[in-house]
């Protein structure tokens, strides 16, 4: 049987996260219900895509992920089955799926809606039901009509040129650590033989960590996390909040004249 | 197998909540244990009962919900098992039932209580091995003694005339929107063909919206939620902050003089 | 099949707490994951033990304990799989498992690390990998090897005379509620037939409640909790914020001279 994950902005001092539980499990006892967390901050979309992003493939594949973000926030009314590397993912269209992948998704559908009146919880009554019936063994045909259309959002990029890359904090951690969105990849690619400095807030450093326990207690470190992006913490310490830096907060690299360059 | 949900107030950063799940899985390891909330209030049997009474009825009839608010609150120590509309509840005899349902509950025990000197953590030494024994295939008697006798607390109730309907703000939800208890279908009894002022606060509104979206963000939405109260927000904003509202804030609408009134 | 608990500092507002456990449920999905606490205080290993320690026996033997706290805090970058008691506990090796049990761990295995490049996420790629594999049946000597060698922490103790206890707070509970060092058998070892008086920051007590609920609203309550012991609280309101009391705070119980010392 298919796990669901379920995602949304709901917090947990409310009904409504049990309610889409329950709602799932009224049609199916059986299904597995996984939470990928409900402390995104509402109406986040970018808190949501970055969480997604970096996990939904670490499941195994034909899971149902409900995304319940922003989950009525949209004017269109619309929501939307998208089929991505053999993932499901149900939410409302409102822009997160574009943001969690970098290919086209494979299918898309967008999901009948028979209730006219209970469109005020969606992700119950719209996504709950309908990421029930795929678990159950439903095909995306039978919850709605194939389509191409979803809105579409362009991700925060870094600028990357021979002399420096600039990037910008995407995401701040629950331990305060800033994960820019500058790829260990194309910094590898730059850098060759050269020297650098990394810039963010009033910091300057020279140097790359390899672990985030390399650097003594309250000292800075700066390493590619396991994501392959670059991230800035304090060892054991609270980087967002001491070094007064936040979401989208910029991060550069500025390298050094190439070895040769005076040759 | 039947459903256990479990609500407390005992937040999540201590052994509390896993000390129950784990008494309740040593006792029978295939039950199936899914959280409604540890957010709620410490000791708000208000914010409990509202959670409660909105969600309990997703769930399968023969769910057993465990309820550890407020739970050695009370100078009687009284623990109940009550069944109302085919579900099982577990709790302390602290009002709690009472406010969950407009109806009585067809069944009330009393719980045995053999073990003397546990009373320190009543949620795991009486409430979690009692709803495990439930869910197991016991009988209400097996676990109580039959009783008539719980604590009944009055709900907050709106005031209607021809004139107005005075209600207040009964719940703030995790988006700082505002639940209070005017009820649509007693809205749509006295409006007939009349104009209408909804006031909150210093605001005057004389519409209701159709979905949370309707409005632009920013702006204050009224609509009749899923749960059929008047609920007052701000599109992708925090009202209960915002508008300096809260639990308890009076809500009121008054209705324009009958069209026919000077006939 | 073995249950697996989750224990970790990661908070619920990442990707963290799912990645581990979208690991153990691609490893193996029939595998069920109880959650202990992710909110226990960043790096806060007493914290983690406290919970830890008062919960684990709780859980059937053979339980798989997963710590994920201060997951990649020590420069030894060793993760362990401790046999105590026989639950299995997995985490890194930063002094936790000598604070949960006063006893030596039966068996000690230092765990594989074939991965050379994934020690960023040490929770996912080492311990989440094999809790799996124990919980699937595999044995310590599978996934690592025997060691005696662990870092052993010193719990915070109280000094005990014939004249007075001098403890110290050691978790602040989600209610605020103060609970101490002090043991329940030390002071009835102690008193005798004597009077006594508790000290904790401006307050004298000369009584030890039986319960929670046994003190009005308001009032401060001292007892021995089910975990046996001292414990202060204000019932339904925190003492922590209203005495000014935290982690550490001292707590002393002081004697009366014996009944007889004037003979």
């Amino acid at each position: 049987m298919a796990i669901i994950t379920f995602m949304s902005d709901f917090g947990m001092s409310d009904h409504y996260v049990s309610a889409v539980k329950a709602k799932i499990l009224s049609m199916n006892p059986s299904l597995r219900i996984i939470d990928i967390s409900h402390e995104i901050e509402p109406f986040n979309i970018a808190h949501a895509a970055f969480v997604l992003k970096h996990v939904f493939r670490d499941f195994p594949k034909g899971t149902i992920h409900l995304v319940a973000v922003n989950s009525h926030g949209e004017k269109n009314n619309r929501y939307l089955c998208l089929k991505i590397e053999d993932h499901f993912f149900l939410g409302p269209d409102n822009g997160i799926f574009s943001l969690i992948c970098e290919s086209e998704p494979g299918m898309i559908a967008e999901l009948f809606n028979n209730e006219n009146d209970n469109m005020s919880f969606p992700a119950k009554n719209i996504l709950a039901k309908n990421a029930a019936m795929i678990a159950s063994g439903s095909s995306m045909n039978d919850i709605g009509a194939f389509t191409k259309d979803y809105i579409q959002k362009i991700d925060r990029k870094f600028r990357a040129s021979k002399k420096q890359i600039s990037g910008n904090v995407i995401h701040v951690d629950h331990y305060g650590n800033l994960i820019s969105n500058i790829e260990e990849e194309v910094f590898n690619i730059l850098k060759k033989d050269r020297k650098f400095i990394i810039q963010f807030g009033r910091e300057k450093i020279d140097k790359i960590n390899k672990s985030y326990n390399e650097v003594d207690d309250g000292d800075c470190f700066v390493i590619f996390n396991n994501l392959g992006l670059l991230e800035i913490g304090i060892n054991k310490g609270n980087a967002s909040r001491l070094l007064g830096l936040n979401y989208d907060s910029a991060v550069s690299i500025i390298f050094e004249d190439p070895p040769n360059s005076t040759l």
